[in-house]
């Protein structure tokens, strides 16, 4: 199979990567992270959750994000919501574009969410038709799909079914994430083959975690089985709550400067995005993760330094 | 192309990672550091340089270290060596496998050991045939294989070239080395494609530095290509003098998480060399680069923390 000629990349670290952060990112903050990411190029900028402040105190102020985002037009900020009052909630921002959650694994959900995965579709069902009814885009995640902190490993026809379900529920595409970061790539690329053998490629996007160094290997490993959009997060933004201290989403940087290596187009000015990476990971006063970001910064200013 | 059943990993932590690392490492760590990597398994583990302690600094102590180095039967401990002088220092010190390095870019080869490439060849004829006057294995480096500092883009022909030059001078394997970091997955299977057309891919090894965070993207590229040696480094040790602060060597962690993942035998203790990882990275002051090293022991200490 060959490479797609364009791949899109959704931009999750002001949410997946940022829930995961201990630091408290104030609203101010994550707008400016949003703007600047879209300025860039990515035609879908995770903006926020609609969730528990309780269980997710860091989506706390996605009301705030959302009505004080500039939005340019063609790009999608999108919004998780876990049921209808969040959707309401979401509504009420100004949301046009929402994201929902299953995973693939029995433990994940009981342990994640407190319910059974059916129960969790059951769930889905009144949000999928407001949404439907209102013209709101919705998009799916599938969640532990190369393996799962509590059951180990995943069947790969599990992350299909669910996969198909959140189709049958009205979502335009499926994320399959690798939420604790431990597949590699002879996995993916099987998982891909038995997941398209139900739901066209074309809707299938994947999300990868860096946990175990895998993410941009992943990613070409997706590639050759013909998949065309990414989940990734700036500067490797995130973590995993089941390996403290351990990486998180993969990072954009490096996912971007693979693709351009490959002559894939992204439409991403990955300057500006290492240069986001390198502020927003200032902010957070941790490492920038994104290798291919902080390399590109250090080698222009040493050109910089050598008058280069 | 079927991948191999089996992979070897050469360590090159002890010498072009610490090499590139700031701290002063002295001779006893250097000796601990190289003894837990061979009990781990790694079948080659580089053990210093012979050359100008002014400068490379780092590698002064090379002699204590071979000295007082308890070696295994079965173990390779190869040294750098850039002349008849080193050769000479390297022989006293107890080497019997010695490594040479070469450029594939003429800018490299002026500036990091001022002569031209045909020069460096010239020099290092008679280490060669001093070497197989005395049955001491020789191992070939080329470097900037996907990139110069200086020259920027450099012809795959040219690589092959130096490559030949160094079978001839009698090297049983040539490693390639993307010493800045900045290949990607295609240019890296078109290079080994290349190469192979003129000298056996049983010969070649790839040497990849995480400079751009393409480490593992590129060990996966390479074994789609029948590629079945690698160096890493533990801890992903090392930096890019070419771009300060950026990551250092494909970690030796990273890739043997991909080659278990992906059922190639390896026959090292990954769990093991994690451990060594953050010791290392805890005497140097450095965050450990190693992300699967890092989770694999942050998974561990958490299963222990819940009693699992």
């Amino acid at each position: 199979m060959s490479w797609p000629r364009k791949v899109k990349i959704v931009e999750v670290g002001a949410r997946d990567g940022l829930q995961n952060e201990s630091t408290e990112v104030p609203a101010a903050i994550k707008i400016e992270l949003i703007e600047r990411l879209a300025a860039a190029g990515l035609a879908a900028v995770e903006a926020g959750a609609f969730v528990s402040p309780k269980k997710v105190p860091q989506m706390a102020g996605s009301k705030e994000v959302f009505q004080g985002l500039e939005r340019r037009p063609g790009t999608a900020y999108p919004a998780l919501v876990p049921n209808m009052k969040g959707f309401e909630a979401a509504l009420e921002a100004g949301v046009t574009e929402i994201a929902v959650f299953v995973s693939a694994s029995e433990g994940f959900s009981q342990h994640n969410i407190g319910c059974s995965r059916a129960e969790s579709l059951e769930r889905l069902r009144d949000v999928a038709s407001a949404a439907a009814g209102r013209n709101i885009l919705m998009r799916g995640y599938v969640s532990c799909i190369a393996g799962c902190p509590y059951d180990g490993t995943v069947a790969q026809d599990e992350v299909a079914a669910m996969a198909e379900a959140l189709i049958a529920l009205g979502c335009y595409e499926i994320s399959l994430g690798d939420t604790i970061g431990v597949g590699t790539a002879d996995q993916i690329r099987n998982l891909i083959k038995r997941v398209s053998a139900r739901i066209p490629r074309e809707k299938l996007a994947m999300h990868f975690h860096d946990t175990y160094g895998q993410g941009v290997a992943n990613v070409l490993a997706s590639l050759d089985e013909g998949i065309s959009v990414f989940d990734s997060s700036v500067a490797g933004l995130g973590g995993c709550p089941f390996a403290p201290g351990a990486s998180g989403n993969v990072a954009t940087e490096d996912v971007v400067y693979l693709l351009q290596g490959l002559g894939i187009k992204t439409g991403i000015d990955l300057m500006a995005v290492a240069k986001t990476g390198n502020w927003i990971s200032r902010h957070l006063g941790r490492p920038n993760a994104a290798r291919a970001g902080k390399a590109l910064l250090a080698a222009r200013q040493e050109g910089d330094a050598h008058g280069g």
